[in-house]
């Protein structure tokens, strides 16, 4: 059966800081793609009809739409459940803004998760690396703040705020 | 119905850099103690003959064995689901390692979804803060080093290392 820290990367588990950055790197890069320039393909994949479905982002720069993982307790924490319910009952614009808080929460769970056994010292390199990324959150809300400058001409972050903070 | 935002904390979202600490130094206090001076309960409450359970660890610094929340998506992420099946089938000190290494990643990813609207400049100061307390998961391998050198004479962690990054 498909296992979160298994698919779609193979191979085992990264144990340096330069490793665990890569598969950071690359989930976010999965995620950010699904986000942006997949979104259609995304939007669509979740289906509130469904059950209740996951974002994931794997090793190899693919995401995935799928139920969560069948074993528990599982090889690696596992992102937010059920993101598709919530789709329907929001603006777009929030739901999206949503699942990228959750993914961003996600992808740092699963580098620490990686990161355990590291001393202190590189755990602070590894956050440092991973923090001059900008975060999904960060992508999405920036390119919808520019869409609404387009619109209003006046910034704005007020609905997503609202949204994921209640 | 409990929500784990929401449980054994009650008020709104920590916002500030200084907030988010109080609240992630809280939820790691309770895990902690959890699994050191609580260690009894804990594990008498993971029963493998009951439900997947998780390990929730509050802002009033509670601790709780619990079913996940039910509507999901969540407020909040989510720790480890099922911790309570994988009991039986390991050494009880690796097991412990097991959940204290989820433990810690939960509460990483807790403390970042809050974190989401901070600067990364704020996030990286938090990060900071966070980074100066020992993790659960080393304060529970230090006793067990410990209690393994007093045994042995030697210097150990080959278990617990073994069975978390399987």
């Amino acid at each position: 059966y498909r296992r979160s820290g298994a698919g779609g990367g193979g191979g085992s588990a990264p144990r340096t800081v330069e490793d665990i950055f890569k598969d950071y790197r690359a989930r976010r890069n999965a995620i950010h793609r699904a986000l942006t320039h997949d979104v259609e393909e995304f939007y669509a994949q979740c289906d509130p009809e469904k059950e209740n479905l996951c974002l994931y982002g794997y090793a190899n720069e693919a995401w995935e739409v799928a139920l969560p993982a069948e074993e528990v307790p599982t090889e690696l924490p596992e992102p937010a459940l059920g993101i598709n319910f919530a789709r329907d009952g929001m603006k777009r614009s929030d739901w999206l803004a949503l699942v990228a808080v959750h993914s961003d929460s996600w992808l740092v769970s699963v580098a620490f998760y990686y990161a355990a056994r590291l001393t202190r010292n590189d755990r602070k390199r590894l956050f440092g690396m991973m923090n001059d990324l900008p975060t999904v959150y960060e992508v999405i809300s920036g390119m919808r703040q520019s869409k609404e400058r387009d619109r209003s001409g006046a910034y704005s972050r007020g609905a997503a705020t609202t949204t994921c903070r209640k």
